[in-house]
């Protein structure tokens, strides 16, 4: 099942995708939901992030070139960093490279949707706890990494988290395909077969921090191959399965005074 | 003006802290509330934190022990980092020491509570923006620090952001002093004037990066004097004020499966 989030006539309405159209849905995700009987076309609405989250968690340098580059053994402590939600736009909205800087790059990514709070929870249990994906672009602008190792500023600004077009309640984890393309030109293609932390144990190490809520977005790393982006790009962020997520990208002209 | 949230007889409610105990309001804390007539004594109550934060933020290594250490110019990009709002607890709660290591850090701060949407603020703008200041404890785990220099995990988890006891509207920061008592003895104790990068520097850094959304907590960073705390350890992170936020320290027995 494919869910959505879209604007028709300004008012912000959910659906589920069907080859009829958006099928329009009332209520929680996260609990009881129905359907409204209304139906729209998918040129008639604006499709939104198909999610506000209620927060954002990503982590670091998570994929290889091929098998033979995987650790013997992952990483006792991963990196985990968090995004603010308010960095998070649509499938229609537009990048936007901070005016002080004149490139940002882009990370192709599978964006999991947790469906139920989440503490201390094994790692066979963890699909239990979700509720399904969407594709995230991780847009981050390593100009705003501080010297120290920290990347909060760095992957902060607005227009920086793009999720969707869908959140995807059935995805083969194991057979998709995290995809970038560039104008045109493909930059990233992996399976999770080179992830070096896999979703199941990311998200049972995070439970063991922290308490997960339902509608925490946690972003599962970039495969090999991000570049970075200059005003008037097209970056298009593809997992088979889920859909394709494509936004342009713009240079802020005014000089920021940050 | 103090603003509290409270239970009483498991219900959730905000009021007005007063001379004659607790006024309950209703509303909206952002824009509009109001009195409901009920009036509650202290102590007949269970104060909670003052505010269920959108998103906590907070800045690294932000104090010197004396004016004679501050550097001729602020740091052009200073370390900012994120808490998850599921490391919130209030007043009378209990901070839990994760159970595969036997201490946490104490850092007591002042809490800034965003009152309004803020993008682009400049320094001078930034008072209109803060609906009140509270008193906080970055609580920390550097043992959770990843040697690559994120603070992530060692921040976040469950119990280690102490918010209250009240969010204070007219706190004249310039004299505040920042103070933390560790089992009746006094460890952290300095004013504004030997913090690095101020408040309403701060916040308009952050306004430039991110859009700043109301119910936002920003930590401004803590005092020179920061220790560790052990199990059966109690303390209190003052600002006078705003007052007293006490709380106790319990060794999580379970060990970890992180």
């Amino acid at each position: 099942m494919k869910f959505v989030r879209f604007t028709s006539e300004s008012t912000v309405k959910m659906g589920v995708l069907s080859t009829e159209g958006i099928k329009e849905i009332s209520g929680d995700l996260f609990s009881t939901w129905h359907y409204t009987g209304e139906t729209f076309l998918l040129n008639e609405v604006t499709l939104l992030a198909p999610i506000e989250p209620n927060q954002v968690i990503g982590i670091g340098a998570n994929f290889v070139k091929s098998k033979e580059e995987l650790p013997s053994h992952p990483p006792e402590m991963p990196v985990f960093f968090f995004k603010p939600a308010s960095s998070v736009i649509g499938p229609e909205d537009t990048i936007k490279i901070p005016a002080d800087i004149d490139s940002v790059k882009f990370e192709s990514e599978i964006a999991v949707v947790i469906g139920k709070q989440a503490k201390d929870i094994e790692e066979h249990e963890v699909s239990d706890y979700i509720l399904g994906f969407t594709v995230g672009n991780d847009v981050t602008a390593p100009q705003y990494f501080h010297q120290d190792g920290h990347w909060t500023l760095g992957k902060s600004f607005d227009t920086f988290t793009p999720l969707g077009p869908v959140i995807e309640t059935n995805l083969d984890v194991e057979t998709a395909r995290i995809k970038a393309v560039q104008n045109g030109v493909k930059k990233q293609d992996s399976g999770v077969d080179v992830m070096i932390v896999s979703i199941n144990r990311m998200i049972s190490y995070l439970s063991k921090v922290m308490t997960l809520q339902p509608g925490d977005v946690i972003l599962t790393g970039s495969p090999v191959g991000a570049e970075f982006l200059q005003d008037g790009d097209h970056i298009e962020c593809v997992v088979d399965g889920i859909g394709s997520l494509l936004n342009s990208v713009v240079q802020v002209n005014q000089k920021a005074k940050v």
